[in-house]
């Protein structure tokens, strides 16, 4: 059987959780892949450092060591942009296929690595960037790859929708962000969460695939930090469930996006989301509304997308 | 660009829908094919009657002038098994790709001719013969492709659904079955829906592709005739949800399967598939739970999947 070589950047909250399902799942995976997967170098900040089940010889402290090393595909799990773009342009130009979760790689730099990809002929996955394990890249992608996308609506922050969830019950702003960082669902510095940023980052990762080359225009880009008891007292009063909901519409030749909190009837498919989870409605003109649920973050969620993408690319190549 | 030859078997319900979506979004569909697509000859029960829309020189009764025609693709939906099977595997063994809606030919023949296809080398699509629009073809068979499913619950009978939420309104079982025939949802003879024959061949479907190989083993196997309104007056005075829910659960090394219905907790992601909407919840080892939800059934959803595979199919050929 052929043996396809992988190198990993970052061994991080979702390197090893794809170390872990590469080990786990060994047969299976081999047997759909058609290939043996072979993680043949990891790029880690501290190549010194022991990491339990991890081969030391495989660490290096430099990037250009795992991109150069003979490797058929990167997997690209560092996150953060810089280093990231740079690798992964090395990787492409190299002949390398990539597989990245990096949801703000894609939406800086999205555009022009797909490009590239495209004038290299290399694979470049990235199911893992939005909404973790629930398949919303692939569907867009293949499954309405006849259809014409009318709308997206969704909630694609795990910890706004934590925040606004907890809030919903009583606790204060503050309270509720402490109670997510100490379930792990909000980082140390949650800005990027909770001011809307990453929801918005996600919605224009999203809307580039289901509307290529359709101008974009932003009407709103807001988090959930304004929300206050009184908010959630007259959503309550009315009969209606407050969430931060990230929209794209199209309206006439143009996409109008917005990412902000709304009053959602109890119906809403949206209004179900509940604390973590992430969920996304598609309206499509054959095939009328899809809806997907899942885990939207998350070690072994992210890390299912990212073999999935690896399988995938293993098969065609 | 290269042109992409299709043969299309049938032309009633979805294979209008399918001519529907491929001359509406020729556009689309060409640029994301990297193809033209081109139907070049149709069959149909009678050549003579005219259709809109249909250009009468493509017409044929015979099977064989539209699978010998030098076509690269065979689109199967003229539903029942025996001259479908047979056609499609003379498609497949003439090297055309073949893409069908047909969740009989697939319950009952799907291991020998997705066998059959992988021996000639050719591509088999048959994402719209369970749940029509609903991607969840694709998402067992590639999103999750690195992970180890663990169950699967589905309402995939959107007529059982649909009886079952006209008789929680009160309803009788007749009154609540002509309803839907009414409104185009169930068919003449429903029985094959409402006695539980086709969500039990859902199933299997489903179970084959996310436990490959494993045994299967059926429990119980029932449909929606049975019930009348003691039942819903027991299900709402306990608070719960009635269901018919198609469900493969991995127990050992085997599969244990059922299709019946179930009372639901309000809470459980199935509780609020309504009228004729299909849902699927999968639990996945490192995925955890996705839910999909949406049409499963209808001209144009099942049409936009079966277009979705013959997308995916030109792109790859």
């Amino acid at each position: 059987m052929r043996t396809l070589k992988i190198g990993l950047l970052g061994c991080g909250v979702v390197g090893s959780g794809f170390l872990h399902i590469l080990r786990n799942n060994q047969a299976l995976v081999r047997e759909r892949a058609r290939a043996e997967l072979e993680v043949t170098k990891i790029l880690v900040r501290d190549p010194g450092r022991p990491r339990p089940m991890v081969d030391p010889r495989l660490l290096t402290g430099a990037g250009e060591d795992v991109v150069r090393n003979g490797v058929d595909l990167v997997v690209e799990l560092i996150g953060g942009v810089d280093q990231a773009r740079a690798l992964v342009r090395e990787s492409i130009r190299s002949e390398k296929h990539v597989v990245t979760a990096n949801k703000r790689l894609l939406a800086l730099a999205g555009d022009d690595l797909l490009d590239l990809a495209a004038v290299h002929r290399v694979h470049f996955g990235f199911e893992a960037s939005v909404c973790g394990a629930i398949p919303i890249v692939r569907t867009i992608r293949d499954s309405l790859a006849g259809d014409r996308i009318q709308s997206i609506e969704a909630i694609v922050n795990g910890t706004s929708n934590f925040v606004i969830c907890r809030m919903e019950e009583g606790l204060g702003f503050d309270e509720a962000v402490s109670r997510a960082q100490a379930l792990g669902f909000a980082e140390a510095d949650p800005t990027l969460d909770v001011d809307g940023v990453d929801a918005a980052e996600k919605l224009t990762i999203l809307s580039r695939l289901a509307f290529p080359g359709a101008p974009l225009r932003w009407v709103s880009r807001e988090g959930v930090r304004h929300l206050g008891p009184d908010d959630f007292a007259r959503a309550r009063e009315s009969g209606l469930i407050l969430r931060h909901v990230a929209e794209a519409r199209l309206d006439g030749g143009e996409i109008v996006l917005s990412s902000a909190v709304r009053l959602l009837d109890p119906e809403h498919p949206l209004a179900r989301v509940r604390n973590e989870w992430n969920g996304v409605v598609l309206r499509a003109e054959a095939a009328g509304e899809l809806t997907l649920y899942g885990a939207g973050a998350g070690s072994l969620p992210s890390a299912s997308a990212v073999v999935a993408d690896v399988v995938e690319i293993a098969r065609r190549i």
